[in-house]
């Protein structure tokens, strides 16, 4: 029989997403499919493959002969509901922070380790952060062939990393400093967004628009920040490599959505451009565009909405051995949290 | 008797500031100051310290009797008239790409390396690229002390690094995709811009607003961008180091002024955070932002329009020794181009 898919947040950000991209799909494996949520969203009617479903509230019940549940919501949320659904049996398949460092959860990207999926005593697996996760198939590609040794990155993170919440917040702050000449003077932009009736609080810690930030997430030891710990942590467990070196920056850019990194990644072995190439071309989730000749390069705006992962400004460094730099860019919301959700989910269904 | 000084390019984006600046100093050194321009721009008027100056057009005739002649104009320009300043007896500080890698023309940055502006053979001092100095005043800080010996360095380059042509287009873009709700589907911004009829021709490439831009300058070998070998090779010469490991990547990002670095530094010997503060506090042209208990840290925006280099998130790495991660953000309109060539002539003036 085809198993029964549920989707938890089913009306959030991500969760629109999920059933955008179920509703895209030329085939879907699902026999039923189910859309849970808060009791604020209870009863809302969503079209999914044609066919009207109403959502149901998040409840133990709710949960009753599903076989896999994808959840997107806050991480106590999860913490909470994501074992009450592997208790009555279904495989949960977890995107908020809560399980991803857990040992008895696998933390999965399907094209990097699809075989982890398999291995969850607790009925649990977590889908990685979206930072780390937009740099995955990239490396997993050249760490198969190279070794992956060390990584330095700093990423260029999109406002829709804080949700519906943060690409509000951009929208106002871009239409509060337009036509203003700001920009040029320190606290200008600020003293624009404050001129606009926009309140103090944000969810980026300083304005967006106009400026980048370099925090995201929230403050842990030693001067980093969370999501700077969790690239270094979920890294190593994606990749299997527990003593990977990591240093990583993360800055919050005045963009929408898709998040870009640039990598300075260093191998066990000789790498060149030409195999990069050959690699990422070979990797169905990747698309590389990369002609330096003619100054094509991934720009965030430019593959916002799309499914792969896209790569170009691939160098050999200069005075680094066996290490490539490159820049990469990867709509968060999609392989970063709703698509690779629903590919493990797809992974579990064949 | 006093130094006369001179400014060609006095009409420009760097001249103006270069013109604020003096109108801004306590006391300046100078006797007569010259204001030179091309053609287009002479018989101008411009107040300098309360006293009306006329500008005059670039001639051999108008170094006559200069001593300092600060050039901002296209490096063809500081190429063809640069040494003819030289040669009617002016030291000429050049704030073109022209002359910074002449093994004959010292590279100077005055709180790291003011001692090489006496050797100038040639009578030209050059003045290094925005980029490389934004980072400058704190790695010759930290390299006295522990001597660096590997950079990892990720830029957010602002628009007015492509002058006032960049600062307009930026402006522009941000106007035409203000209350537009783009950035959710490719190439929709690109659509905006080109709807509000802004010329598909722009100094980034790549549309700027609500974007980032992994491209900087021009096409050089093997991937690399003129930006990018600028931040290697004037570091090296720079701090005095020809065998400094440095990979740079260089993003454009939609802020107007200051240019913002992610660093990952190492160093010959151990180097804690607490070392770093101090050092970074002692350096008068540097201010300390860094407060991570309460989400202190630099920002372009918060930071544009004033003179010192502003250091935050500073980091002793997790998995590397001797090695600090941190973020530096400096207007590249003034430490970066204009402050530092009038602060290499008051060096001289001394």
């Amino acid at each position: 029989m085809a198993p029964t898919l549920a989707i938890v947040g089913a009306t959030g950000a991500v969760g629109t997403v999920m059933i955008d991209i179920i509703n895209n799909r030329e085939t879907v494996p699902w026999g039923e499919i189910r859309l849970i949520a808060s009791a604020r969203s209870a009863g809302k009617k969503i079209t999914v493959r044609g066919q009207e479903h109403t959502v149901v509230e998040l409840a133990p019940e709710a949960f009753d002969g599903v076989d896999i549940a994808l959840f997107d919501v806050p991480d106590e949320v999860s913490a909470q509901w994501a074992p009450v659904a592997a208790e009555r049996g279904a495989i949960a398949v977890d995107n908020s922070g809560a399980f991803r460092m857990d040992p008895e959860v696998p933390l999965v990207v399907p094209e990097v380790n699809a075989e982890k999926a398999n291995e969850r005593p607790k009925g649990i697996i977590a889908n990685p952060n979206c930072t780390t996760l937009s740099m995955m198939a990239a490396l997993g590609a050249l760490h198969r062939e190279f070794g992956l040794r060390e990584l330095v990155v700093s990423s260029y993170q999109a406002a829709s990393g804080a949700g519906q919440e943060g690409i509000d917040r951009l929208q106002a702050e871009i239409a509060a400093v337009a036509g203003k000449g700001v920009g040029e003077r320190a606290g200008d932009v600020a003293e624009a967004l404050a001129a606009a009736g926009l309140p103090a609080e944000t969810p980026f810690k300083a304005p967006l628009a106009l400026n980048v930030v370099p925090w995201a997430g929230s403050r842990k030891d030693d001067g980093w920040t969370s999501e700077e710990l969790k690239v270094r942590n979920e890294s190593r467990k994606i990749l299997g490599i527990p003593d990977l070196k990591v240093s990583a920056t993360c800055v919050r850019v005045p963009v929408v959505t898709t998040h870009s990194l640039a990598v300075h990644a260093t191998f066990e072995r000789e790498v060149t451009v030409e195999q990069a190439h050959r690699l990422f071309e070979a990797q169905p989730t990747i698309v590389l565009q990369d002609d330096h000749d003619n100054g094509v390069f991934p720009t965030p705006a430019g593959v916002v909405g799309e499914d792969p992962t896209y790569v170009g400004r691939v160098r050999q460094a200069l005075d680094f051995p066996n290490t490539l730099d490159f820049f990469v860019c990867g709509d968060n919301l999609r392989k970063g949290a709703a698509l690779n959700t629903y590919e493990i989910a797809e992974t579990l269904a064949k």
